[in-house]
């Protein structure tokens, strides 16, 4: 079976098919089919967006549609940057945005720098068929950078009861991450599914 | 502006429309417009349940949609009866499920008896712009049933901070409750939306 996966995030596309790797469905990307994937992600929240790529892209391949939305919610900010994580500032860069957390999460102590990623995975089987899958994953903010591997907000996440942020764990971040909890949901019912 | 509001429930139409009546929408019912509104709860979320009843009623007829659904989560048991809620007893009626419940966590004490009420509302402006509103609350289930207000578990479910189950509450629990959170993020929406 092939299923499109509605995402240009290098980082993202390489955790889901990892994570699926050992399913019988071949994985399509818009690299794959030679389409650009564009959808406006402007919800007020991850479902709305996960919903809204998940219908755009079986409208515009006719596959079966895998898509994500995810981000970091952080305690002392009040739940930002949250569905807003991508365009937490201006240049929508990952360097920016850690930056930007970094200095306003400044002096304040590990206790208060509580956060926890989420992430919601639509499948779209049908226009009357989606299905939600959702992955939470706690920890705090690291004081810095740390890591090199990943991508977004890893390298300054630390998940609850490790010293590591996720940009240093490396592989182990996709057993216990956000999008590795909605991505397992996803490979259950997908199992089931292709029988 | 005319909304469809997805469902048969009449406890569930009584409080959706209390809540949006100082709103400038007609809210029609299934029995407004004269059709029985059916549509098969079996998703494994309550946002799959949602998305499905308001994408259906979007497509029967032709209304902007709302759908809701929602249940209870028991700790003690693991989070059922959770999205089959309606349907935890054979008889799927609210006296034979709230006999279950009580009859499963006889002679549990009160710590072990926490459990929370969540409320998915799906609100299906066209088949590419569905959102989603999430409202819960927290609590514990009591030893016998209280209270004739309200409808389904309210009987046994007393909010975080009173002592009083939902049923005796009766117009404070449309203040406090899963429902009312939703609502009020949806009615939110929709005084933007309407301008």
């Amino acid at each position: 079976m092939k299923i499109f996966l509605a995402t240009n995030n290098k980082g993202k596309i390489k955790e889901i098919k990892e994570i699926l790797s050992d399913l019988n469905i071949e994985i399509l990307t818009p690299r794959d089919l030679k389409i650009k994937f564009i959808c406006k992600e402007d919800g007020d929240s991850f479902y709305e967006n996960a919903y809204k790529k998940a219908i755009t892209g079986l409208l515009q391949t006719g596959y079966i549609t895998i898509s994500e939305d995810s981000g970091l919610m952080i305690d002392y900010l009040k739940g930002a940057p949250g569905v807003k994580s991508a365009r937490f500032t201006k240049k929508k860069n990952n360097k920016e945005n850690i930056k930007k957390v970094l200095s306003l999460l400044k002096g304040i102590k590990k206790e208060q720098r509580k956060a926890k990623f989420k992430c919601v995975i639509a499948l779209a089987l049908s226009f009357k068929k989606v299905k939600f899958f959702e992955g939470e994953c706690e920890g705090y903010i690291s004081e810095k950078e740390m890591g090199n591997k990943g991508f977004g907000y890893d390298p300054i996440f630390i998940p609850k009861g490790y010293k590591k942020t996720f940009a240093l764990l490396g592989e182990e971040k996709n057993k216990i991450s956000h999008r590795a909890k909605a991505l397992f949901q996803l490979k259950n019912f997908l199992q089931t599914f292709l029988k």
